[in-house]
């Protein structure tokens, strides 16, 4: 197995993201379950409000970068739960919505502001400067993999979609926190008027 | 929330973290499943194996820094379907070792060189000394994770525990891949033997 073993520094970077995500989602699973969410919940709930407010299954599971059908089931209990509305688009028939219900945003509304400050505190030993280096290595990383499991994949395309999703998250996170009455979208692309903080 | 909203910089490398994990994941449980496991079953066997051939669940818990519930629920499964074996020690019967099975070992041999292959390949475009800066910005994360935690946690010796399971990778990775008939211990902290690469 000579050929194949890779450094010891790749090693521990390897182990290290591993380590490090576990016990991110370990925490923000306990956050999250302090106002009835799983964090899986809370994921789909934010990226709604990202996307303007509702947003397609396909949508979701292009957000957080996990299978659609993973992301229905997940829907699905939350649908059940009261937390989020299945609806029909007005025009297409075919297409679904995904919409939180208020019980859904009354949850994320709290355990949003919980996960923040403990973002916030996590990452607060690393300088702006390793931060943008953190990202960017990152970064370099999930393209890589983004290109092994789809060499067809167009990385600058992408990108594109990435930077496109970090514009909303910064327009929502400067916006009004969380939307109380989302409405169902008329068609496809519709975005919700960014409200200004007051 | 102004006080809580973490800067575009930690918003980007959150996202990150839980995106590049996501791809790994699902990359290691394509592979992975082409041997018919799960990334999970993966884990707990290369942790057996690092470990020095058998551990506890509480041992493979802190490894994979995962909650011992869960990880007792993934070796009941591995179990069932013949991957590992539980045994008792034989001077304290109150302590339960997990073993490989031999097919567990089999699965493990080949999985386990595709999945170095992978790690290998999508961590080329990053330097050594990028490997080095991004291990040390994981490390960082995770102190400060496991602190937010536990803020009575030892982190020195958290540190030391790092570095002694680094130590066994390395041990491990440069010995015999693979232990095809491991024992049962007799006694807790007995290591087996690293065997000499051929």
């Amino acid at each position: 197995m000579a050929d194949v073993r890779p450094s010891l520094a790749v090693l521990k970077s390897w182990r290290q993201v591993y380590q490090t995500y576990n016990l991110l989602k370990q925490c923000q699973d306990q956050i999250c379950g302090e106002y009835g969410l799983t964090v899986e919940q809370y994921s789909v709930l934010v990226v709604l409000n990202y996307a303007g407010g509702s947003a397609r299954v396909t949508d979701i599971a292009e957000w957080l970068v996990h299978s659609a059908n993973s992301i229905s089931m997940i829907v699905d209990r939350m649908v059940k739960v009261g937390l989020v509305k299945r609806t029909r688009d007005r025009v297409d028939r075919r297409v679904v919505w995904v919409t939180p219900a208020s019980k859904g945003n009354a949850a994320l509304k709290q355990a949003h502001l919980a996960v923040l400050k403990f973002v916030r505190k996590v990452f607060q030993p690393l300088s702006a400067e390793d931060e943008n280096t953190f990202s960017g290595l990152l970064g370099t990383l999930k393209y890589e993999i983004m290109k092994y499991s789809n060499p067809e994949l167009d990385i600058k395309e992408a990108k594109k979609i990435d930077s496109k999703q970090l514009d909303s998250i910064v327009k929502w996170m400067s916006g009004e926190q969380i939307s109380d009455a989302p409405k169902a979208k008329g068609r496809a692309g519709a975005k919700r008027k960014p409200v200004r903080r007051r």
